[in-house]
């Protein structure tokens, strides 16, 4: 289970302690996003903001700890996403929400490509993630039920349930893939929100197929 | 450039010497498989394999040479698949193409779960595991193509490099995806073949789409 004990007491830090943590979730970001979760240890994330190994010790015990507080934003920002399942029910709504939810995923992208290892190292984080993404598929689910009920999408029941799946799936490893096609350009969140639109196109009535490959075209450009 | 001279020099070991090379890659294929490349050591492997290290380096000079041997494997294995693409013309042949390739590729599925750490550190690998994507893209494109032609699916153009990409991505990426659903099931390659044909179905003529849902349907029994 969670430790919620742990996670609030960061309320205990005062304003130069809770800066010096943002400076170095920031840099640990960084360094998982460029090296992988593996490959980077706390002496090295210390090393590089020039603070001692007992400083960073003293905000986060441990590399789990850095990668719990990590996820914890993740969360946070991807909150309003997963909370506007219900309010979405025009192309053009979801196509946003898509979007800047991918601009997300993107930023925090070291979950993603070193799931296994977070999954095997971690097993709280990696519990923390399952839910995440399983929050996620419900998301996309009531998003599909909600564009078919207002006659956008011409799906039911297990298509929908296959649909769900596999916006999240794409969402989740898409920059994995394209990493490995070597397209640079391709792992922009525009390129993965190209790919979740054209798994949609097929279900789309005719009307809003035509205006979903304008929106789709905007990401080839 | 892929070095021949060192990967043509296994002809100079003698029987003995191959089913030790064998026994080596072996259990390299399921350390790296169970617990990753960047976390299994050459002398890791050395000693479950009850031998010195010496001995294993005679072998293999270095992780990255092991990695090189198995992906020489893995695309051995998967050359059946990619040459057949022009002789596929059916449903049914191209559903057991792909579920045995599939079967393929779970069987060397650390290649695909250790990417970003096999793009960074072997770079002279990562370039071999791109190659092969971009070559089962072709093939995949191939297939639609000739289905389309046959009269199975309905998909031109733009539609078939975008179905093409999809299948190949859900192929290289579900393994990966399912375990962080931690469904221990849901890694099997027929889940993954699931999948594949769920992103053909739309794009399927009616009465083909009808058979193409009673061979899905039996991967979820």
């Amino acid at each position: 289970m969670w430790d919620f004990k742990y996670l609030q007491s960061a309320e205990k830090y005062n304003e130069a302690e809770m800066k010096t943590r943002d400076r170095i979730l920031e840099m640990t970001l960084k360094l998982f996003n460029e090296e992988g979760v593996a490959k980077v240890s706390t002496n090295r994330i210390a090393d590089e903001l020039g603070m001692s190994p007992g400083n960073l010790y003293y905000h986060f015990k441990s590399k789990e700890h850095l990668v719990e507080w990590l996820l914890r934003r993740l969360e946070s920002d991807l909150t309003p996403f997963m909370q506007s399942g219900d309010t979405l029910v025009a192309l053009d709504d979801m196509w946003l929400s898509l979007h800047l939810s991918f601009e997300v995923i993107e930023k925090y992208r070291f979950i993603y490509t070193d799931v296994d290892f977070l999954l095997h190292e971690f097993p709280r984080c990696g519990e923390r993630i399952r839910n995440m993404t399983l929050s996620a598929v419900e998301t996309a689910r009531t998003v599909c039920s909600n564009l078919a009920r207002s006659g956008v999408l011409k799906a039911e029941g297990a298509e929908i349930d296959d649909l769900a799946f596999q916006i999240v799936f794409t969402s989740t490893c898409w920059s994995t893939f394209s990493r490995l096609l070597s397209q640079q350009d391709a792992s922009a969140p525009g390129y993965a929100a190209y790919h979740v639109l054209t798994l949609l196109s097929p279900y789309l009535v005719e009307d809003q197929r035509h205006y979903m490959n304008y929106l789709r075209g905007k990401y080839l450009k």
